[in-house]
């Protein structure tokens, strides 16, 4: 990315703030095989799912649902009845390599926008310990669903932001959330 | 028990019915020391709290929340804002021979009311495999919380008599969820 | 199925027996929104596939990895060294309606071997809650691997039984570990 | 820190660096309640004793099991025989507020030897969400277990020097593992 490209305009953030994370192997996630127990995967994508979003300027409060006595579903007159539900339609991975217990792993994200009501992130994993090189891969794919009808609908504004930002290169709003 | 205890009513149901159950230890519950990692016992207490209510004849519905869409809920004027909330406050469990995957278990429940707003859940877990030894021993102390309030109140009734008819060993009501 | 179905042999086991498991979704497998979590669904999966070579007449032990101290391993000059992995190289699920707590489901395995040295299965999920209707659809693909040479080999005998068996509709044989 | 502080010694690591640690409440570890489920807690004090001993310079292969065909057990004539096991003897958990999806925790360590061959952790959890409040308390006790007789043994070195540099408020050795 070129300083062309956004002009006058704010400073880009790097991308890779909010779509290259980190976590380690811990050892309840592995079996008595010594390795990671393929499950915890799917579990570890969701997880980064949300990091990204934090990193990139989206509150937990503005997408996942929380408890109506909570001050900030309290204050808004039950906004957990309006907040958009985007529940995993499909999933998958891959496994490439075995890992152990304490095996450092980067993961790199990739948002795609699929229609106005869903999209899917791939998640490529690799492991950092000597020469990094791909481990596994994952991919969720989430549909927009209205809490009140329970019909499908189009995805949240900061969804769509995230996800143009994430495709593009582009740097967060100042205030996507 | 004896008949003498309920006199003419209706013939008292085995409490082993509801206070003990069974489960097997499964691949992704061990760790790559080869046993049960610490944490699933937990787990495992919870879910046989919720079958043995289950097996008692009280609905998950009745106790646990369930989004608003669903017909339980929606057909009730929102009971999920009334239903009770019974957070766990305190848990600990003690570990006495590692258990590996296969192994099958018995686990034995022993509830016990503490106040008129909470109580708790003792869980003895033995190892089936050749002669049954003990192998580890859990708890749970739940108490009762209004969801609107947010303050601690009285118990639900469907949980006194779960509670009454463990202690006593009398058998559950007809229906009594 | 009365023994003139088969003539003079062995009565046949139903293969619903293996193939065909239930469970009840728990609270903690349900996430703020008040459903079961995605990544539950693959756990259910391995806990289902377990269970099936269990009914089948497999022993844990004679497919997963056990401790060096145990009796079944200790015993027989570290077979753990000896037996064959059977990583998950894929996984998918497809999710076609939420689950809530409580909420009782059928699940229908259906294994199938790929070559000689891979299988996979798949796990048709339906909610016996009301009409039965699939709510879910879970697979995994399984690959061998020698556990000295770490590469890949012929799937074990007990698992060429089972996938035969579960294809044809064949009862187990009397001793299949 | 300067090295004024210490004379002419090497400059001393805070402790804060391992005994202080942070995680966010991710949307699957809550459940239908919309609150952190409570088993959850103990599997980030058992993720917080890893990561401490990361951060302290103890490499995971030297205190947890790794299977035999990994570069470290490989090269060292199977020292996963020779690795001392510490399995959880007892854990224990007080829960004093609810926790919702985003809320960011800090976790203080408090490891402490017991005997020679079994040391505790305590782990007090505090939500940085407005004001700091404390939110959680939990425990975890080990013993040392040789793995080959099975019987009860001395701390490993390397645990030994995180436990006194946690209580004394000491500096890691340049090289602890």
């Amino acid at each position: 990315m070129t300083s062309d490209l956004i002009g006058s305009g704010p400073a880009p953030i790097d991308p890779s703030r909010w779509l290259l994370l980190h976590r380690s192997v811990r050892f309840g996630e592995t079996d008595a095989a010594g390795v990671m127990h393929f499950h915890q995967l799917l579990r570890w994508c969701h997880e980064a799912y949300e990091e990204s979003l934090e990193a990139f300027g989206i509150s937990a409060a503005a997408i996942f649902p929380t408890p109506s006595w909570t001050p900030e579903t309290r204050d808004k007159g039950d906004p957990s009845q309006a907040k958009v539900a985007l529940p995993i339609a499909h999933c998958r991975a891959d496994f490439l390599a075995p890992l152990v217990c304490g095996d450092l792993l980067a993961i790199a994200l990739g948002p795609r926008r699929l229609t106005s009501g869903s999209f899917e992130v791939s998640y490529s994993f690799a492991c950092l310990e000597g020469a990094s090189r791909p481990v596994a891969w994952g991919l969720t794919r989430h549909v927009a669903i209205d809490p009140i009808s329970r019909r499908r609908c189009d995805l949240p504004g900061v969804i769509e932001r995230w996800l143009e930002a994430s495709t593009n290169g582009d740097s967060p709003p100042s205030n996507p959330g």
